[in-house]
């Protein structure tokens, strides 16, 4: 799609812009270094889609809404980097061990003071407060969901509610965040707004499901990433907790072994053991059902949405993208 | 001044009503264990002072950009207690200590998120643009301090100009945004809630110095604090900066060596050493001169504001008690 090609230069042209040097450059060189490591760019190109839904091409305020969502989406990287102990981000040292950890998060707290002065900027005087009012449920959301993700790790039972609960939040809200914030700045009336969120609520459930299936059993040689890396990191993935519901007791007890730290064992046997278990007890074929059916959601939400501008067809495309993704 | 117990129990209402249990408790016990552990409240005091500089009373919408402020201090002391690796805050555990460095993150960073939302809703539509931009400053201030005052004691020179641009961040911006937003959120013109922000910020200043002063010649009566702290962990304070732009080479060499943490000493030699040499290099009067010419400032400032409402008179009182201040 040619304009969604030009839709993400626009976008990266806008994150370099922001990223040069600035001073002191011990607090803003950190910044620069995060948000020029790649990615997708996936929360700005739903935040001009959402835009788009109801306006023929982007104004150049957009393009700040745009940045403040990468740079949220950056912020909380850098700093749940810190707390996971993550050495390593797309492939690079995390800011945290390139520098230390007081560096890494003061420049968090920075990026966050950032992202609502770029929203600021980027709404009409008349929109400001519904804008910083929908952000405000996504960042709380954001937070909620990465409290619940590290107890989550600790927790002896854990129930696909609560699963899904944890996975909205991490990544959920802010996908649903973005489309709807497109459409605030577009002048879209609050119900409209809202079925754009939900949208990309549905969607983002998706994409946090098919990345735990694609963990399991995605192709390694497309996905660039360890096979089983979440299994030998002992991560309660959607896999896990399906086959915890699903499987029976003796399944269970075997899976809990094999996720019990203190089991020895060879890393590929203990990757093929598991994925067995998740294949025999019908969480393989379950938990891509459920990816399937939020990816649905998104669609049937989009049909109601009838815009006069080219966002929607965006949005399907973008959809379509996620959802054939095998990385 | 009654009017001044008044506010202060309204403000403390306020911070009380916030501090109330929530879910995720993981999340939000840590948030109201800092907000209630106490303090000076000084920052919401200036916010509703500001206000009260052209309008007869409080308004109920002012109680929120108040607890923004207080929310905001202890955001960014949760922060800097895990940079600074510090133990104790006011007397207590901080809350890294208390629970651990990932919630304590987390915990600030929800802070700041509420930070904005309060704002949002002290903010009639017309003002909220103008109060976010203020805000922003004022944030954005604070980080950078935090950043010059990590630097700060890693450098091998340290200049005068250098150490007030760093107290100028850490206290005095956030001094003068406090006032400032009160103006603003009262519909003060531009210029004079410029004015009420430069008077915050001469307060903030001389604030800091005062608390350097206090450190090394106050009462440990009435401080509450372990003389000459400072000097002992090694801080390099308005009284070693001054001291070594107004010292003799030999003087400066010594001081130096005090302050190496190789030199095996007593403590209270090493202290009353450094506090001789702060005496005799001039730099005891220095810093209380100086401390004392901000405070002059602030109530010229103060005098050039005329307005209708009792909120001159509240901050010529909150500038006489920081003056007259013992602790």
């Amino acid at each position: 799609m040619q304009i969604l090609g030009q839709i993400l230069e626009q976008i990266e042209g806008r994150i370099r812009a922001y990223s040069g040097p600035r001073e002191p450059e011990g607090l803003y060189a950190p910044v620069g270094y995060i948000m020029t490591l790649g990615g997708k760019r996936i929360r700005p190109l739903l935040c001009a889609a959402g835009y788009l839904v109801d306006r023929p091409e982007l104004e150049e305020r957009v393009l700040d809404a745009c940045l403040a969502l990468e740079l949220f989406h950056n912020f909380s990287l850098v700093h749940d980097d810190i707390m996971d102990e993550a050495p390593l981000r797309r492939g690079k040292p995390t800011v945290h061990e390139r520098w230390n950890v007081p560096t890494a998060i003061l420049a968090g707290d920075v990026m966050l003071i950032d992202v609502y002065e770029q929203l600021r900027m980027a709404s009409l005087p008349g929109q400001l407060s519904a804008v910083l009012r929908c952000f405000h449920g996504v960042a709380v959301g954001v937070c909620e969901g990465q409290q619940r993700d590290m107890a989550f790790e600790q927790a002896a039972g854990v129930t696909w509610d609560a699963y899904l609960e944890m996975i909205r939040g991490k990544t959920a809200v802010l996908l649903g965040g973005s489309l709807e914030l497109g459409g605030l700045l577009a002048g879209m009336d609050h119900d409209r707004a809202v079925l754009l969120g939900r949208l990309g609520e549905a969607l983002g459930l998706a994409f946090q499901l098919e990345d735990d299936w694609l963990d399991a059993f995605g192709d390694p040689a497309l996905t660039g990433k360890q096979p089983g890396g979440d299994i030998l990191r002992g991560k309660k993935t959607a896999l896990y907790v399906m086959s915890m519901a699903m499987a029976g007791a003796e399944s269970r007890l075997e899976l809990e072994r094999w996720f019990d730290p203190g089991t020895v064992s060879e890393p590929q046997t203990r990757v093929q053991a598991v994925l067995d278990i998740f294949e025999r007890s019908g969480s393989r074929e379950a938990v891509a059902a459920r990816a399937a059916g939020y990816h649905e959601e998104a669609l049937g939400l989009l049909d109601q949405l009838d815009g006069r501008g080219p966002g929607a067809t965006l949005i399907r495309h973008l959809v379509g993208q996620l959802k054939g993704r095998k990385h």
